[in-house]
């Protein structure tokens, strides 16, 4: 929050003059008291903005159940354990990850344009800009990068393997990139003061770039490697449909990720408590309520362009693909949330959709198989986002929510150039350049070192029963069997189930 | 909050006097302070009460999770991705109908008694008074109201009318009643400076009434013109029982309700930096902290109320039953839950058991089948809700929460008279109008032009399978089975499976 | 939020003295005006940290959420609706006696050391001290131990002794230890401003003793006095084990207890408004902050400690015993979080998860059947976070966070002394003795009078269908096989389905 007007009690006193009894004493006096004053209302500000960034924090994490339960429900039954175990294991590996060295190589400044190199393991933190509150919320970022990757592998990668590329992608690739163009260092940053980059920077508000294209570019080296699952494409080269065994937890997993993204777009902001013209009702509060609302538009646009765009394609109307291209809309929008207007995120949101589709079928004719679309919906849509932002940022946002550079560029649509579209076709190529460059090489060397994927037993078998000690699911309960007792038979069908660890 | 007492420099420059060096300057000096100060407070205010309602509005939205859930669970799986299909849409269609017409209609202010004229996609939003929180909370609330209806006409309808009915609903039906009761400008306003409708308005404060009836009624009237599902009544017209197919997504979703209940009648304040008396501990946010509490134990009792009450009629402790019946609670004290004593809300939830069961014998006997109970809950105990609001509102509450008309009707029972209650039983018979005259020629329509209920034959099979292109579930997988691979087989009984698209 | 400096108008008026024209106006102008801005501030922190207090509170209530899912899936599908009904009715039976009396027992100020004895009914409420939100807060702790409970006497208990012990817990044995460790009044509370306990007091933060060892140790009661569940154990002793129905549900549990773990904890401080001095970046806003992280970091220790553990005992990779010990870290920290450093947090959840794994194994060993591991988990955890409160408490965070006891004893590793372990050894024996002298001789009366243990019959058969109406799912539907009608059939072999009270 802005500072109080300076009280100079040397000034207050001489406008006083001699004649008071003592004009030092009582502009003293009067000084002290508005220095007392603006020291509650910076601590206000530090307490509003603490709790609006604590619980967006805690929103951000939501996802992380989101994507456990989509995931969970993406993949067969019997790979569930399986996947829902590495959804815990990136927020519990993430986090140990990013205390020792993500956080400092993302965000440890002083430092240069490429790296950050303070704060390892949480040391010399607080300081006034970086509290822990924005530790735990950049924690919560990016424990969702390594999330969209592993649905990319699922149903095919061998355990180990999951453990190395996530602490990997935690710990170095994801942070580098958030150093890059959220930090205000980062080379490529909006917030970096220099005039790098066309003089802009790259507007990547919420990481449709630095979060989502990263875990989807991640995902499409993993899964290109590995390869499609067994069954997945026919003798013929035609794609089979390996359907997820519960559409119930995927419609659970979207809404819980939509609940989450308004931590993780209006959340981004970090502040409340800042006006842009103080005494006014407009003020920061409206832009994050503002972001809520684009992210909230595309998200329904993409929504319902998926669901009339596969009616048409596929006869049928199908509730995964819409919460797919839900997430499609969102992961778009997240780039340019904050400053575009509500129309615009409607057409976000709808190309965002067709984008999706696109990318799918694509997917289907180079027999790429990614049991949750990761690359496709995270990398494809969040490259459309970074283009779209690019072209319909407005001026007066931009220049509110990215301030002190008068006549920087924004959205060529909008009338403001083609540099801010140049920086980010550039931010495109770099992240994809970077991932593939670290990403890449690590995948093809667990593979080389078997350490990729399961074998063609467990894959068949599933992990579940192989890996991670059984079945997921047990409805059927074989006790009513035992002989002796006469019971009214639940399922007279079941002759056996899957009993624990027998 | 309130603004500082008035700082004029005329008047401090004159009590200071000639002796002083430049008294003007001195008093502007000071009141310039001040009025930095006051900018302060209303800058802090305005983020404050934006973080309260954004997070509200992010539990209210939660709450079209907790539907989807609860929706899900109550029906049979072969038509959950059809319900659950329904539950997305209405947050996705409803967010641009609501965006485009809705917000319009109910709060374009200034306007008529009967309906809204401005803000047609946000145009000239944000404004003092409705910033884009404002919009949101709002819009969570619309899609709430289309959700209940969907849960009684479930397991029958055709995908198209639900597309049709939610948009009208949430467009224009929904909208038009909000604007009544809840805009300044509706004719049955308690926020109406006017002095209509007996001089008190509508005590509706977070929507037993606006949302929950509007609801209900409109799903009464869709089920009714619909019929019974095949099998729900047997040939001698008794009651069968048509279990939905997972208790644990029932509860898991009346959960989440509860949760989002927290947003949806405490969040109902939508500003919570409100002295009622300045410097006092004594302010809006205990009315919040009140209205929480109201909101728990109403619910509670009418969960003991149900459990107990279930138990003497049918011999066994149902847990979906308590958990309706706890909806029940909730959706009943929604509409007083700002103005009455907590042990009134006791007295709330245990009636609304009460004539949630009520209900629910008088639809078996009259051969009305709603798969949620959604017309006798959100109908019934919403119109509960509304008599018991003019019974219980408390005087002192009253004139908090709704200021500025001193003297204004309460509670009959607080002593507060009979305009109240007067105003209240208008409230009921004008949305049932209004509902029935506008959703029912609606549905009406719908049933002539063959475009509301599924065939027989889809009926039989389910939605899923006919129309959504496949079953919700495969706990069991056919490759295990493939010849000339020998697993420890999961399932030895399954001989088939739902299998994709095949 | 500390007061602005005294304004004495009778000070300032001499000050500015004789010479001008009205001395005492301007110094009373002036001093009126800080006034009013002191209670302006006075408001803010009121609504502020309601704000905080409320939201806390709701995410506390999602973990009754989580803990109904967490049981569900680790109970077998015959008792699902059974364990889950338990949960709903912790919050609901757990709201009504925690309004009448609990929250009296536990902090009715003025009162006594051992317990409180003003506020039944939330009279007198709301104080400076006690407004509704802080009810509402305890209120869902008060749940959250009687839901920790209910999973350790799983499946095999009748509903109506549940019943019985669940209203005594939340009613009465809670809230008087609660009353002894975090009512200023009680006998061992850190904030007393008495002598007591070593000069210290117990600092048992957010409850690993107040709420977990307190549920543990009633559990570990329960479910000794009812013994194993049958085929627990086989005819030589072994273990058996017998596996949750849902590891999906488990997860989601799981998740949803994290996500409201950051209600739990680092809510505990109620106000985040609260500066340790006052304009600094400093204050209590970055001890929540630390607090969200200390908890993030001890979980996440603690699961990555099980899941290698795990993996070395079992040979695979457990995703509920992940789960397990994630929870386990978190029951460790919750005692010392908001006053320990982030790196002793590691520490913390490290040895968590060995206590924890110690715990199980010893429980095989004599024969223990804890369907949940509650009391291992919550009892063995909680006592071991108690330990480590004692010995890694630093001296510059206790002394923020317990403030007024200038040289107060702190952790024994951090030069503190051995006072506040001394202290800490003593609650855990006090807990022990207390639950164990109140719920061991509830058990065993329930167990004498037949109330406690289901029948052989009920047991085998599962409580749903004997007790609850039915089983909790039906994925299979025999509609599609009435004759006449051709359909393709989704599920041949089910020629019998769970029919709802057929």
């Amino acid at each position: 929050m802005a500072a109080l007007p300076e009280c100079s009690a040397a000034n207050l006193a001489q406008l006083i003059g001699p004649n008071a009894t003592d004009a030092a004493a009582v502009a003293g006096f009067i000084c002290d008291q508005f220095t007392a004053v603006g020291q509650r209302f910076s601590d206000t500000a530090f307490a509003v903005d603490s709790t609006y960034l604590l619980f967006s924090a805690y929103l951000v994490f939501s996802m992380q159940l989101g994507f456990a339960m989509l995931c969970a429900g993406s993949v067969r039954a019997k790979n569930t354990m399986n996947i829902m175990l590495t959804n815990v294991l990136d927020a519990a590996a993430g986090g140990l990850f990013y205390y020792l060295f993500g956080f400092a190589f993302a965000f440890g400044a002083p430092s240069n344009g490429f790296i950050g190199r303070h704060f390892f393991g949480l040391k010399d933190v607080p300081t006034v800009a970086f509290d822990y509150s924005y530790f735990l919320y950049q924690w919560a970022f990016a424990i969702a990068a390594a999330g969209i990757t592993s649905g990319s592998i699922a149903e095919r990668t061998q355990f180990v393997a999951y453990l190395i590329y996530s602490s990997f992608l935690t710990g170095f690739v994801y942070p580098v990139v958030s150093h890059w163009f959220w930090s205000g260092d980062g080379w490529a940053s909006a917030t970096n003061t220099g005039n790098l980059l066309f003089g802009t920077g790259v507007i990547d508000f919420a990481g449709s770039g630095v979060v989502h294209m990263v875990g989807g570019v991640a995902g499409l080296w993993g899964a290109l490697i590995e390869g499609p699952r067994i069954g997945r494409f026919d003798h013929a080269g035609r794609a089979v449909s390996l359907r997820g065994h519960s559409a119930s937890l995927v419609v659970l997993g979207t809404f819980m990720l939509w609940f989450g993204w308004y931590g993780f777009n209006p959340g981004s902001f970090t502040k409340i408590l800042s006006a842009y013209d103080s005494g006014n009702y407009y003020g920061q509060w409206s832009a994050i309520g503002r972001t809520a609302v684009t992210t909230t538009l595309a998200g329904c646009t993409a929504a319902l362009t998926t669901l009339f765009g596969k009616r048409i394609i596929s006869g049928h109307w199908n509730v995964t693909d819409v919460c797919n291209g839900l997430l499609g809309g969102f992961a778009a929008i997240t780039a340019g949330c904050s400053v575009v207007e509500p129309w615009a995120a409607i057409v976000c949101g709808f190309v965002a959709a067709v984008v999706l589709i696109a990318c799918n079928m694509l997917a289907e004719k180079v027999r790429y198989d990614d049991p949750l679309e990761a690359a496709q919906l995270h990398g494809g849509c969040g490259a459309w986002g970074i283009i779209f932002t690019a072209l319909f940022a407005k001026e007066e946002y931009v220049n509110q929510v990215y301030p002190g550079k008068p006549g920087r560029p924004y959205g060529l649509f909008m009338g403001g150039g083609g540099k801010l579209l140049g920086a980010h076709v550039i931010q495109i190529l770099v992240i994809i350049g970077w991932v593939s460059a670290t990403m890449g090489p690590l995948f093809f060397i667990l593979n080389k070192m078997k350490l990729l994927r399961i074998s063609t037993e467990d894959e068949l078998a599933g992990m579940d029963l192989t890996r991670h000690g059984g079945f997921a699911y047990a409805y059927e309960d074989d006790e009513s069997h035992k002989p002796g007792i006469q019971l009214r038979k639940i399922e007279p069908n079941s002759s056996s189930t899957p009993s624990a660890e027998s």
